[in-house]
């Protein structure tokens, strides 16, 4: 690569940006589903606008801090897709101020959380969180009801169900990723027959994950937030279906060491690659100029590269899928953009907290 | 805990940080090696100041920015203990600038890396990097006379070696540490024959990790660059001897989700904690409120305990220790400092590039 940058970097191709855009788009707006994107993935205020001006309804995010920075910028609606608690220090305020300026949604699964929203943001709108699979957060179908009616007793504004089929990361497969997307509308389906009566209008519900998305939108969704789609990363070339020519960020790094044959060290450590790696996938990365090599060991500034045959040189400049691309952004507090080889600009990440 | 702060957060224990920094100067004092804490662990310019003020010689880091950073706040001399590729955009000026402030030190552990050092900074101090057994970074012992003749022909002011003993690290006991320190020594004591005559002075043989210099800090190391010592962190319980009164950092988290009993989801994400986990220690931190738990996962913004058996309500605050601290630091834009259990400030973290 002729990039002359101090590395580590993370580089964007705008033009895969802008295909991986109107894919999603296209996906959602085939069976009439609202696209509401997981800004999480960039914390960009330049790819939110991007994904508004391409038909979003609304972005999601994941923190108070991320909703506040889109909401300055201009993002008319927001989807807290986490179970806040809101009542501490001074996020009562901060709640009021977001709500001053644009349609706040919060996720709720608890009913201490509910109570605790109530108060401090007084009959906004929720959407009750359900757990299809990944027993991570989420009630079970089965209390959908309930917590719901307890969230309208509270003065909140009940307009549906989310769910994140997180478990379709579980597996390296299509058929996990199937079935994934599977719980997900069976848990939404029993979800919104679960809220019958307690929504003023039909329920929004709203499903999530690039894996399950990229499979194809169905009812009964009535919305996606899918993230990662936007960049891919080397997960989602399993998980999605997506090739190589679909990765839109890379992470640019130098070979700084080379002290024995077939091995090399470079400047993106876990610092900049993130440690995730699902259990499935071997090493912390891929090399394009290097596919056969395998990322073995990060410490936070080395990236340990065993089982090279490319004669890579101490001063050489490659490029590196990370694994999940989410905290790539997140450790980044720019992300360099690109047409081809062409670096065209830059854009911060504004929305780290 | 009392604390109404919004979480996560990172909350220094100012009384064990001072006592954390008068032990390892004890030690390093005991056999008159110099101390130079790596900086990285922190990124803070308060505990910089304060390991300077406590005798420190310098700071350690691993990148330009921390070494600007530091410097900028009136470091007067900064190792910078990485295979720096000093070529690339503005770091031949940057390099330029750092030295007219502060003494500049730089590792190499190749004639292509002395090279672009060489032109970017003419005569810059060098310490050449020696692999002591972790197969990262670092000359085998054998190449250090040539790699040092090399960096003299160059025109390089060649002042010493050093090595990072990281397979310290590699097993959960205190036998193994005390293999790598023996490591280190070995190689540090080679390091130092092989610069005979190469050097003006006897050489700097520098000796890192708090592991091994918690051990105990001896012949033939003149300097140890420990980073972690500062606030230890799970790993350290282990392989440093500490306790969990040394502990000086944790993660203050909610309980944001209790779907299940004896489970429980924690703010404390992966975008807290980071995703780091030594192969040999279960899950994803030590939960104070709760030692009996396991994380079992992390996704950004979700930690997943299981085993519960302590009642855990939602908006419950506990106290999260990391597994391995630096990140976590690095995560972090502010660091509040507490004494006991009272909050008494906060601490930007400045030097996170």
């Amino acid at each position: 690569m002729p990039w002359d940058i101090e590395t580590p970097a993370v580089v964007v191709d705008t033009t895969r940006l802008e295909r991986n855009l109107d894919r999603m788009q296209a996906l959602a707006a085939s069976t009439g589903a609202a696209l509401r994107p997981h800004a999480k993935t960039h914390k960009c205020l330049e790819v939110g606008r991007r994904q508004l001006a391409h038909g979003a309804t609304g972005l999601t995010v994941a923190t108070l801090a991320e909703a506040e920075a889109f909401v300055a910028d201009g993002c008319p609606s927001v989807f807290i897709a986490y179970p806040l608690w809101a009542a501490a220090g001074t996020r009562p305020a901060r709640l009021a101020a977001l709500r001053e300026r644009a349609e706040l949604r919060v996720g709720v699964d608890s009913a201490a959380g509910a109570g605790a929203l109530a108060a401090a943001a007084p009959g906004v709108r929720v959407l009750i969180e359900v757990d299809s699979g990944q027993h991570r957060s989420g009630v079970p179908v089965a209390q959908v009801t309930a917590l719901a009616a307890e969230c309208r007793a509270l003065g909140l504004d009940v307009i549906g169900a989310f769910t994140h089929p997180g478990h379709a990361y579980g597996k390296p497969d299509l058929a996990g990723v199937a079935a994934a997307a599977a719980d997900e509308r069976a848990a939404l389906t029993a979800a919104g027959a679960a809220l019958e009566g307690l929504t003023h209008d039909a329920p929004v519900l709203s499903g999530g994950s690039t894996p399950t998305a990229e499979g194809g939108v169905a009812a009964p969704l009535t919305e996606v937030r899918p993230g990662t789609y936007v960049f891919g990363d080397r997960q989602q070339l399993v998980l999605s279906g997506l090739t190589e020519h679909d990765i839109a960020l890379v992470v640019a790094a130098r070979v700084v060491s080379a002290p024995r044959p077939g091995e090399a060290v470079l400047d993106c450590g876990s610092k900049a690659l993130s440690s995730d790696r699902p259990g499935w996938l071997k090493g912390h990365g891929l090399i394009l100029e290097a596919p056969e090599a395998t990322i073995v060991m990060l410490s936070e500034e080395h990236a340990v590269v065993h089982g090279l045959t490319t004669p890579l040189r101490v001063g050489d400049l490659v490029r590196v899928v990370p694994n999940h691309v989410c905290p790539v952004a997140n450790l980044a507090s720019e992300l360099l953009t690109a047409d081809g080889e062409e670096l065209t600009g830059r854009w911060q990440v504004r929305a780290r907290h």
